[in-house]
């Protein structure tokens, strides 16, 4: 059930028993929702006592901050760094676009909760997965402003044409499945294309 | 709490009883998940018994389903009527986009529901929506191809551009807030704009 990029997101860096509660997390958060879902589920998938959950995570919310916080932090070094591989913003934009929609494909199962539980998250986690979600956006948005400003882009309204970049890619994580028979790269690609027409550019 | 476009889904055609008890159905739902929530909840947000509610309907599922083909039912209406309304397909993808998104950002509590919870539904409401959902994307590819054969829209693939024209309306309801600070028409406005660009587009 755990996809590659669900797997990824915790290598080396947890207690094996910390990873396997936070994949046991992941699963039973997309599989029952996060409302429904108890610490004994989690800790009945991880194949541990409930006490010993409490050893690791205080509690339910503890685990959801934690796959926030870090499906967050990975998709902003991944918008940043796309920023920081060029110096051109249709190039920028492409490769963000292109890898903003393949993880979002790849990491779907944690995608979809991260996106829909946020409300879900106790108020310090809130308020850091906030920040981050406001700098994977503006991230977005000065490129294409950059791209603007050179004459590059051009758009009604650079909040929105930001906004509406952002939530292409999220959705993504809402509808693709293992059964999608475009592979997360290719539609990477194909997204590249839209946004970049939708962007103004004449590069795609 | 309850928005007007949710609550306009059910206008006269339910006795006051049944319409009361969607309308609590939806922002429980909303508020608690659909997993958490139990009919008592409901019950209670309608002002009856949970014995009241099982006169109406048989369980929590039954509102879902109710719910969700509703709202299925009317996004279908607003998109073969943007493509009945002209016979351009410029025009149509245009109203189509307008519509579509206005819609999702209006109805975003309800919008949200149908759109995370399609795997809570019973089997027989599932196949129904599955098939609302085919017809939508099938209107939006067809107004895609008829452009393209026209050389009036330019894509590399009309089923990826027709998932994420449709994608990015679905998305308004998950991230559209009563505090936003567009109008639902405004928004609605700049998406067409986006859209028909995206789409290649010279008109836009």
């Amino acid at each position: 059930m755990t996809d590659q990029a669900t797997a990824d997101l915790w290598p080396g860096e947890r207690t094996e028993a910390a990873r396997r509660l936070l994949l046991a997390a992941v699963e039973s958060f997309a599989r029952r929702g996060y409302h429904a879902t108890t610490t004994r589920d989690i800790a009945t998938g991880a194949g541990m006592s409930p006490a010993a959950l409490y050893i690791h995570y205080p509690s339910k919310a503890a685990l959801l901050s934690e796959i926030s916080r870090t499906g967050h932090r990975a998709t902003l070094d991944l918008v940043e760094g796309a920023e920081a591989a060029s110096g051109e913003p249709v190039e920028q934009m492409r490769r963000l676009v292109e890898e903003f929609t393949a993880w979002h494909a790849r990491g779907h199962t944690v995608g979809r909760i991260v996106n829909n539980e946020l409300h879900a998250l106790p108020e310090d986690a809130f308020a850091e997965v906030a920040e981050l979600r406001i700098r994977i956006e503006d991230t977005v948005r000065r490129i294409i402003e950059k791209g603007v400003a050179r004459g590059e882009f051009e758009v009604p309204d650079s909040r929105t044409a930001a906004r509406a970049v952002t939530s292409l890619g999220i959705d993504v994580a809402r509808w693709y499945t293992d059964r999608s028979t475009e592979s997360p790269e290719e539609l990477g690609r194909r997204y590249g294309v839209l946004v970049l027409r939708m962007l103004g550019s004449a590069a795609a």
